[in-house]
C-alpha cells in the first residue's frame, strides 16, 4: 500500500502540475534543425538556405555503390515528404519576402566517398563524416558508413519556417564521428513475437539514432521463433504459433535491410540457461530439474552430452550462414546451477569429475565457444567472465548486472573488452530518457580509476528491451525515444558537466522533443519524451 | 542512484526470470470464451454449441430502436469476423467428428426488450439483463442499455476450438448487472491533442469493458482544444494548432458514437485553475501573478471579475447544448492560492472583505456552479468539497488525492455522493492492472467504518488517463488492459478476499489474457497484462 500511494504521489497529475507558474503550450517547444545525437563538432549560423525539390540534386563525385544509391533515394524522400508535417504549406516563390539571412536556394549536394563501398558494416568501421551546408552543400567520408551517417544529419538539419512557408537549412559546418564502435539496441524476439515490420521500423528508428548494432534476442525459454532449415522442429513445436516464426527469407531482408543502412545484426542463441522453448522438440537437451524424487520441471542444456554440442555446432554453422557479422551471442547469463545440482545424473558426474555446478557452466562455455566459425567472435553475457571461463581477448563481455562499475574494472584490468547495458534496460518502465542519459559507462570507470589508457576496452552499450511486457502493439513507443538517450551518449563527446538528471542541458529537453516528432513522420510510432506537446505529423 | 538500481532490479528480466523452474509458452495462457468484466451470476456447462454464421439469425421479439438494430448490427460483424483471430480454419462441416459435449448449431438469438428505448445513458439507466445460450438463445432486458450489455457479453462467449476448426460457445445462464452505477474513463485530450479515431476507439474499448462514462477533460493549461462558436478564438489561440481542435460536429459524432454503446459523455471544463490556455485569447480572465513587484506568470481565474463568470455562463450554455448528459464536471482542483494571494489588486479585495485565497475559491465555486443548465448536475474534485462549498446533494464529489479512506469517509457522512479515483490513475505507469484490480471503493470504506447503508453514496468511480506522458501513439496501450482492472472492479460483483495482489485469482489472469487479445483483435492496440504470450490477431 505505501508503495502504492509513493507511486500516485511522483506519477498522478499532482506532481507535474504543482510549479507555481504553469505556462500554456508544449512543456518543451521543440528545437529546429538540431541533430541527435549531437554531432561531434558543429558550427551553425543563422543564414539559411530554401529548398525546393524540384531544383535540388545530389552528385557522387567519387566512389558508389548499391547501398550509397539506394540511400541517396530514401534520403531524397525524406527530405522532400518528412519535414514539419502535414500541415506545411509550401509556397515556392521566385519573389520572396526579403530576409537578410538568406543565402539563395540549396541546389545541390556533393558526396564524396574516397574509398570503395565495403560490403557489411562491423565493429572497426570508419563512420566519421564532414558536411558543409551552403548552396552547394559537400558530403566527404573515406567510408560508405560514414556517409550515410552523414546523410541522416543533413536530412535532420532541414526545417519548417515558423509561417510554415518554406523548408530552410542553416549554413553549417559539421565534422563528425561515433565516441564508441558498438551502439546497440537489444530486441526480445521470444517473450512476445515482433514482426517483420516493426523490427524493419525498429532498423529505421535506430538509423535516425545512429546507433549501429541490432542484438536479435531471438530465442528463449518461451518461445523458439527461429525457423531453422536443418532443425524445423525447434520451431514447430517451440514457436508460440506457426505464424510467428522468423524464416531465413525473413533474416536475410532483416540483415540485408540493416546492411544498407550501416546496422550490423547480431544474433543471440542464449545457452546453455533460457533455453527451454528448445526442449519442446528435443527434450534430451535439457537438464531434467528434481525437487526430492520428483522431476519438476526442465532447466538448462545438459553439459555433459555429446548430442547438446553436436547440435549446437549444427545449429550456429547455419546461424552464421545466414547471419554475416563475425560476432555471435553465445549468452551464457542466468544459468539454474540448482536445477543441475538437483539432477541425480549431474550430481554423479560432478561427484566423479569433481567439479561444481559452476564448473560445469565454465565446462560448458568453454565446449560452446569453439563451436562457432573460425574467425568469429563472441559474445557473452558478464557471468561467463565472472566464473572465469578462459575467454579470448576480442571476446565481448556484456556487463549488465548492477554492480556495473567495479564489475568493469575487473573485466578491463584483465585485458578483456566489455560492452555496457547495465542501466540502459528499457523495461524498467520508470526509466525517462534522462534516467538513461546520466549515465557513460567509460566516464563512470574514469571517476573511480582515473586512467585513460583502460577506457578503450570499453567499446560500447546496448540499450535492452526484454519482451516481457511489449509486443508488436507497445514495443515502438516503449523503445523510442528512450532509446535515443543511449544512442546520444553512445555517439555523441563526453559531456563531463552531466552528474545527475538535474544536470542534463534545457537544449537537451527541446532537441529530444524535435527528434520525437521527426521520429514520428517517419513511421515510428515513439512517445512523448518530457511532457505536454505535440508534433504536427 | 540507489532509486535507479532498485528499479533495475525489479524490472529487468533478472527478476521476471528467476522462478526456479520456467516452462515454455506463455505465461498465463489465455481462457476460451470468458468474459470480461465477470457478470454477476453465470452458470456455464461443459456442452457446447457450434457457429456458422450462414445459420444463424437473430430476432427481435418485443421493442426497439436504432441503438438495438445498430448494435445488433455491430455485434454480428464481431461474431463472425473476430473470433480467433486470422488463423482459424473454420470449416462448415455436414458431418462432424462426433463429440458427446457438442449439443448441436446456434440457430437463433431472440432479443427481448420489454421497454421502449431511452433516448440517451444516464446516471440511474438499467442495465441488468439475462442471457441463456442454447440452440436458440435469449437476451432478456427491459432496458436498451440491458441489452447492450447482454450482447456484449454474448459476443465475449464465443472461442475458438483448439483445432481452429470451429467457433464455439458453451450452454450458459447469465444474469448480471454492474455493482456501481458510474464506471467511468476519465481522458486528458489537453497535454496532447487526441485524435478523433482515438477517441472512438477508446469509446469502443469502454464498451467491451462495460464502462459507461467518457469524462472528458476536454482543456487544461497547456491547451484549449474544444472550438467553440461563440468564442471562437478560444481554440484559435489557445489550441496548440489549427489542426488540433474538436469542433461541433467532431463532439456530435462522440456523443452519438458513445450513446450507440450506452457511455455518457461528460465534459469537464475545470475552473478556475487549470486555465491558463484560456489566457491566450482572454488574458483578462486570467490573475497576473506577482514575484514582489514583477508580473512573473498567469494563475488561475480571476474570481473577482463579472466578465470571468459572464464568459463561463455562456460558454457553458454552449457546452451544455452539445453535450446532452445532465452532469458537467467544473473541476475545481489544485487552484493556486498562491498567485491569488500574490495580486496586489486581489489583495485589496481580500482585505476589503475579509476574505481569504481560499474563500476566493470557495466564492468562485459557489458563483460558477449556479452558471450551468437548469436541471443540470455538477461533478467536482474533492477539493470543492474539501474547502466547504456548499453543495447541492445530487454533486458528485470525485475523489483523487491519496487520504482516500477518510476523504470518502467525510464526504459520505456529509450525505454527500462521491466518484473514486484515487488509486485508479492510469498516468502512474510502475502500477500493472493488478495494482488497479485490489482497490474497492465500498470495500474500503466497509472495512473501516461497518456501515452498510453509507455504501450507497459511492455511486461509482473513474479510471484517470492524464496526458503528460500519453498521446495518439500510446495511448490506447497505455490505457488498456489496465483500465480493465478497474472496469471490473466497477461492474462485478464484490470480491471480498482480494486483500491484496497475491490473493488475486489465477483465473483473472487467464481470463485478462483472453480479454486481452479480444481487444486486441477489435482493433484496440492493448498491452501484454502480465507477461510473456501471444494474441494470433
Amino acid at each position: 500500500m505505501l508503495k502504492w500511494i509513493i507511486t500516485a504521489v511522483c506519477f498522478g497529475s499532482i506532481f507535474v502540475d504543482s510549479f507555481w507558474v504553469v505556462k500554456p503550450g508544449p512543456k518543451y517547444p521543440p528545437t529546429k534543425g538540431e541533430v541527435w545525437p549531437k554531432p561531434q563538432y558543429e558550427t551553425k549560423e543563422n543564414t539559411f538556405y530554401t529548398f525546393n525539390p524540384s531544383h535540388f540534386k545530389v552528385k557522387i563525385l567519387d566512389q558508389t555503390c548499391d547501398i550509397l544509391t539506394n540511400a541517396i533515394e530514401r534520403y531524397s524522400y525524406i527530405v522532400k515528404s518528412k519535414i514539419g508535417g502535414r500541415n506545411r504549406n509550401i509556397k515556392i516563390r521566385s519573389h520572396r519576402k526579403h530576409n537578410e539571412l538568406h543565402r539563395g536556394m540549396l541546389s545541390e549536394l556533393d558526396i564524396t566517398l574516397s574509398a570503395p563501398c565495403e560490403e557489411y558494416p562491423y565493429l572497426d568501421m570508419d563512420e566519421s563524416y564532414n558536411l558543409t551546408v551552403s548552396a552547394t552543400s559537400k558530403l566527404y567520408s573515406s567510408s560508405i558508413w560514414g556517409v550515410l551517417r552523414g546523410l541522416e544529419t543533413f536530412a535532420q538539419l532541414f526545417y519548417l519556417s515558423d509561417d510554415r512557408n518554406e523548408i530552410r537549412i542553416n549554413t553549417t559546418q559539421i565534422s563528425d564521428f561515433p565516441r564508441y564502435k558498438h551502439r546497440g539496441l537489444l530486441l526480445d524476439t521470444s517473450r512476445h513475437y515482433i514482426t517483420i515490420s516493426n523490427i524493419l521500423k525498429t532498423l529505421d528508428a535506430m538509423t535516425m539514432n545512429k546507433m549501429n548494432v541490432f542484438h536479435w534476442h531471438i530465442v528463449d525459454d518461451q518461445s523458439f521463433p527461429y525457423q531453422s532449415e536443418i532443425f524445423p522442429e525447434l520451431s514447430e513445436k517451440g514457436a508460440y504459433d506457426s505464424s510467428m516464426v522468423y524464416t531465413k527469407e525473413d533474416i536475410e531482408r532483416i540483415v540485408q535491410y540493416a546492411r544498407e543502412r550501416g546496422i550490423r545484426v547480431i544474433p543471440e542463441f542464449d545457452v546453455p540457461g533460457h533455453t527451454v522453448s528448445w526442449g519442446n522438440s528435443h527434450p534430451s537437451l535439457l537438464t531434467e530439474c528434481y525437487e526430492g524424487e520428483e522431476v519438476i520441471g526442465m532447466g538448462p542444456m545438459d553439459p555433459t552430452k555429446n548430442t547438446t554440442y553436436k547440435l549446437l555446432r549444427d545449429l550456429f554453422q547455419e546461424v552464421q550462414t545466414w547471419f554475416p557479422d563475425k560476432y555471435f551471442h553465445v549468452g551464457g547469463d542466468e544459468v539454474q546451477l540448482d536445477c543441475w545440482k538437483s539432477n541425480p545424473e549431474l550430481r554423479q558426474y560432478m561427484k566423479r569429475n569433481n567439479l561444481t555446478a559452476a564448473d560445469l557452466h565454465t565446462l560448458f562455455m568453454r565446449n560452446v565457444i569453439p563451436l562457432l566459425a573460425e574467425n568469429s567472435k563472441p559474445i557473452v553475457w558478464q557471468e561467463v567472465f565472472d566464473e572465469g571461463v578462459t575467454l579470448s581477448k576480442d571476446t565481448l563481455i556484456q556487463v549488465w548486472k548492477y554492480n556495473w562499475i567495479s564489475e568493469m574494472i575487473s573485466i578491463l584490468y584483465s585485458g578483456q573488452k566489455l560492452l555496457f547495458s547495465s542501466t540502459w534496460y528499457l523495461d524498467s518502465i520508470t526509466s525517462q530518457w534522462t534516467d538513461f542519459y546520466v549515465f557513460d559507462p567509460r566516464k563512470m570507470v574514469y571517476d573511480v580509476m582515473q586512467n585513460q589508457t583502460l577506457l578503450e576496452g570499453i567499446v560500447g552499450g546496448e540499450a535492452c528491451m526484454w519482451g516481457e511486457m511489449v509486443d508488436d502493439r507497445n514495443v515502438l513507443n516503449r523503445v523510442w525515444p528512450r532509446a535515443s538517450a543511449v544512442a546520444e551518449r553512445l555517439w555523441s563527446a563526453p559531456t563531463y558537466h552531466i552528474i545527475s538528471k538535474s544536470s542534463i542541458p534545457i537544449e537537451a529537453y527541446h532537441r529530444i522533443e524535435e527528434h520525437t516528432c521527426r521520429m514520428i513522420r517517419r513511421g515510428i510510432d515513439a512517445q512523448p519524451p518530457s511532457g505536454p506537446g505535440f508534433c504536427v505529423v
